[in-house]
């Protein structure tokens, strides 16, 4: 019987390409596989149709844009998500949903081997891979471009000797990964990494130097999940939806750094992802109300811990279940309201509302009302700076005190 | 012979009451000590003048400000020191300057006692009491507004009894506290956490909304502290100072959260620091480019503990020491030049420019000149993701695996 | 109506007097709660009757022994606590099922104040303290030795006076404290720290210089809890019994500290705890193959957190809830048979048998069947040493390099 | 010019004939390079001999010993260094030093490749060629047993076809490595996990259930490095040499478990470290009596992370270098003496001494000379407590609290 590749297809000229590439190199009958993780563009059936014109034996498609949202996004939405402080994940969790279909369609149609159209210096080939054994042991996994030396230009020589009905002409300049919790873009003259992104490199974010008029948004969150936006109840994916297009038009979730990769390299990316951001914005501040002090300060290791190990491609793994399990829990009371002010670029918290906070007006105030015992706070100082009372003392019995002759003073 | 106490002075109503209020209640000689660290406002011998006027027996001021930037700022800018993800520990890192001076001035005067401003409610209290006692163990504390009764409308009284040379009229209708680093507002109609801060509230930063022509600025630093502002030469205060001035037309660095004290009692905080956090978004970025990935990874931890520590009012004490010397371990690579657009609320890198970062170009490039060995991949996916392909494996044979059932298809 | 008091009740001498001395200084009915958490010594019906007999309006007793070893020692033995690295969180762990019963039997009798009979400069007044708020945060808290100075002399001399039926003659001259899962002295002459404790410190255990025969065991858990002892069903309680009978024959599990207490002091610490420390001793060994890399090495992490969180009296915050459900998910394999052999003060694992574990012999051989495939290790190598040798590469060219010079070399 | 490849060269039957194999293979001129790291066995001369006589072009040895010492095993017991818990990282603080001496043989002799004999699973090969690259870049890493097929039946064969001067016949049923920190035994019948060791797997420790009269040894430390022994003064290397010799005598620091490995597997692993062990308890108890409670609690993060570092062959990264400086600034004050008993398997803290320490008698004592202040507990309680207070009543408002029913009761 001849064997079977599922393959992870897009529509673009790589993978479809690779439909055939791989069948004249393995002998295999390819089946083409097409996830819709929000990344726009065109129709899955048009895709599907495509596959199947480009020699696929069968194609899956599937809309996995709820899924997405609600079993992968919201996660790293409750975990504040932000690689080097700075990235919100967007690539590396809509890996393993699509790695989720991929093994679903193996399944289906008896495959023994994936493909996946990534490099060999990426972070996505070890994303796809790692996935693959976690959730399916026994397959094995292939990657054209890196292992069958399928480069641009055969691709482009490819597809026109074999008619292929795709555009071998139109030339991005740079790597492009999308889905709805935000976009990357790469490469390019990106790589030099003084140069400033130019105007074509955005496309989920207007720019956020000429704003519209200020929007102002109330995001409602129930255990860590956006559920209304302005009253209305949204789902997760709409949550984001809406976002986007609200935050995108503000210019909001622009940004740009220089990125460790699992592989051990130093890489210069871009993202845009508006309502992502604004959504970790609105959440942190929730968090900082509902959240106890201890709990919050360990959440932050332990939301680290999680961010590195799903870019890591690591989501299948049993330290992030054991994450997850401890990030859930933190998210029971982290529900109410929460406004922002959306413009030019910033998505501003100008309020915050909850029945489950820890926030007490009577404690805080310094007005009337004013609950809190003042007469503790001796007993509490005594006993707190005790340690670093007794440590002191022995600096200076040991000549290690601090030289307080190096204070200046400008005594007359 | 007569105690004599030294006291925190600021030179506004409540210290200056403070002066004749411990005199009276104690008997002892009051020795005013005023430390400039940058917040503005009256020279240092109005102020030394008006503490002898109000009945000081001594009056001791400093210019602290270089001291404060360069010992104290700049190890805040070095661990990118964001309390709660926010809040660059402005009032934290003030505490333990001004009280070196405090003692300082104690043991140039043989007082037995320090006393300061502070409530029996908030944070500053145990910074300057802690580190009091931190950097000489003997000397005993005293709080006349938690611990000697003196309110608001007491001090009013008092001073016009006592014909004090301070206005008693101007009532602010906020709690401000502010040096180079930034400025602190709290209290009045923000204990309400869904109001929104007014425009009265900003001092340091100009209306984001409004921004004047875009301000394009290279910051160098050398071993993460600032050493030139477009290619000018500048001291560590200067830096802060420039920035202040030029992020703060900008509006940039306004924050607004609820916040954990130590006391366990979560308040509402304003802040405004335009130069603090233009700094650390610059700083932030060049560590990206330089420090190892590991590196990067633990010193992440490394940082929220010296934050919370900091904010803790535990900065004299010896685990801050050892953390520091890790901290300072890390800056040796730190250096090079971040190019930014500061412009309406936003400080935006745009370039970097390093010779001593790891970003390396043959490695990262998909273009020509790529030195990656792609090759290496596959054995080293095969390695890495073997823990968690045999984890998986137990879990499939557990039936504790995937539920694969649960992605969604959308097969025709 | 009279005010009622429920008080922590021992039935030795100190919460003996406590009844009346609470009772004559505040005019409250007394109700003394023992509660049985396998501290040995008398049956709770005489004590009981003793604290009746002593003024007592009611007396609630419980046994609390398998409460105590499911709820509290199992999740102490799955976290591996050993606060220091030394001290399996004896009494941290029994003062919360204490204070449980503390406040269902202020619950019960309407009490509005519960009594304890801690001094005011240890761990455990702190514990029962913020365990009590934790559970009922309307009721008040009272210690007559720390807050009506009650002393050890004004106690005899009281007891005495009263006719109490209590014994006032015998001296220990260690404080203890005790139940099934180990045992704490301190004081005495053990607070010289250079004194090694004498013979009559231990009871739990027999010397370890003189062991009988060496006993062979083997426990068998279920996710982290012990199920069976050489083949025989137990329960978490029993499980713990008859290892302190086992090993404590054998004199394992004897600890000796200095010991960083809450209140910011060092104290000199002894502790017995046999069983605990034989169940821990075989739980790591199982979770050494049975847990994955990754998820190992963070539970390190999350269970110090977890033991110092506990150690501090937090049992019932909001952390130590989050932290549990990690810990918890982390258990779900750690099932498996471990021997030991118990002599003379070592519980030795010598053998570990699990269906669940990740072990696996045809990975691990270097005899025939070795499926590992050791031509992956040189790309794994290349990438996985990439960062470290770019890192050193730029240590070489600006002359931090290691200094090659000082290695010595012994040529003839 | 022939190419000239360094060899790391231990005198047995492996590398012996690894020195031909690698020549026949590359054709390149081969310089073996033997380090004495303290595991005994021949004089260096004779290995020296006999690597010019199995046609080595050069010989390299060093005594590298002293240097082990001082700066390898003194940072993993400052450390505190145990792999998972358990593990003194025997082997993985030697492949470092002996990567030095080969790199530096490298460069003397101008080779361009650096050879060594393991395996391809193992760690070993991860740390000599990561430590390689990070000392030198540029040299190329090659390891005859993974590389060119260099089987122990090969090797046989070779040596005796080619009349080596080395023993064919002699076959130990395991894989050892020791050196002065330890020594580790792997494969053979230890790969059954069930398997308990036999007598002849040990040679650094007797049988501890047979040990001679009990040895009372005093340790004095300075800034956590042993410098007397009883009263006289050691090198590092002469105290490590010491207890080996005394505490194995006792037949202490036996350690037995199931390891993961840096390559994604799990391995049996027996150790001897009896002088390692011994002066790692000695230097915890120093710690827990000379370290401030926050920097102890932090060191343990610390410790581990560079345990786990340093085990995964990362001796030179950044990282590895900023916790050096975290762990050194910790051991200013863990100075003083430390009495252990050693006898039967167990090294016993029965004292300690220190002029640098925290332990402070009087605020310790509950006997006369008490200077601890029992009024301050209150206050601490009070507003240590009020986080968790308000955490709880929120949990009771929103029906989470604790389920005191759950609570057993035993009333009449």
């Amino acid at each position: 019987m001849t064997e079977k590749i599922v393959l992870a297809y897009s529509g673009g000229l790589d993978t479809s390409v690779a439909i055939g590439w791989i069948h004249d190199a393995t002998g295999a009958d390819v089946i083409a596989c097409a996830v819709d993780v929000g990344q726009g563009g065109e129709d899955l059936e048009v895709i599907r149709q495509r596959a199947l014109d480009c020699g696929a034996v069968e194609a899956y498609v599937a809309d996995a844009r709820d899924e997405f949202a609600e079993e992968y996004c919201m996660p790293a939405l409750q975990a504040n998500a932000l690689y080097m402080d700075a990235y919100p994940n967007v690539s590396a969790i809509s890996r393993p949903v699509i790695t989720k279909h991929l093994v679903k369609a193996a399944k289906k149609f008896g495959a023994t081997t994936v493909a996946h159209g990534c490099t060999g210096k990426g972070n996505d080939q070890v994303r796809f891979e790692v996935s693959i054994t976690s959730l399916a042991p026994e397959l094995k996994c292939i990657a054209p471009v890196r292992d069958l030396a399928l480069t641009r230009d055969k691709a482009i020589e490819y597809a026109e000797r074999k008619g292929l009905p795709i555009e071998t002409t139109k030339h991005n300049p740079f790597s492009i990964d999308q889905n709805v919790w935000g976009r990357a873009i790469e490469t390019g003259f990106l790589e030099d990494i003084w140069n400033e992104p130019t105007k074509d490199v955005f496309s989920y974010t207007d720019d956020p130097a000429f704003p519209p008029v200020a929007d102002e948004v109330v995001i409602s969150f129930e255990r860590g999940v956006p559920v209304a936006i302005d009253g209305r109840s949204v789902s997760p994916l709409e949550a984001i939806q809406e976002l986007n297009r609200r935050a995108g038009a503000q210019g909001i979730g622009r940004i740009d750094i220089v990125e460790d990769r699992l592989v051990g390299i130093k890489s210069r990316e871009v993202y845009e992802a508006p309502g992502a951001m604004t959504l970790i914005t609105a959440h942190q501040e929730l968090e900082r109300v509902t959240l106890e002090r201890e709990q919050a300060r360990f959440k932050r290791t332990v939301s680290d811990r999680w961010t590195d190990l799903v870019y890591d491609g690591q989501w299948f793994s049993p330290l992030k279940k054991s994450l997850d399990a401890f990030l859930s829990d933190t998210q029971r009371y982290v529900s109410g309201d929460i406004r922002l002010t959306l413009h030019g670029g910033r998505a501003t918290v100008t309020g915050r509302r909850t029945e489950t906070g820890l926030y007490d007006f009577n404690l805080a105030t310094y007005d009337e009302g004013d609950t809190f015992d003042q007469g503790s706070a001796r007993g509490f100082i005594d006993i707190y700076g005790l340690a670093a009372k007794q440590a002191a003392a022995r600096d200076v019995a040991f000549g290690n005190g601090e030289d307080l002759d190096a204070a200046s003073e400008a005594q007359a």
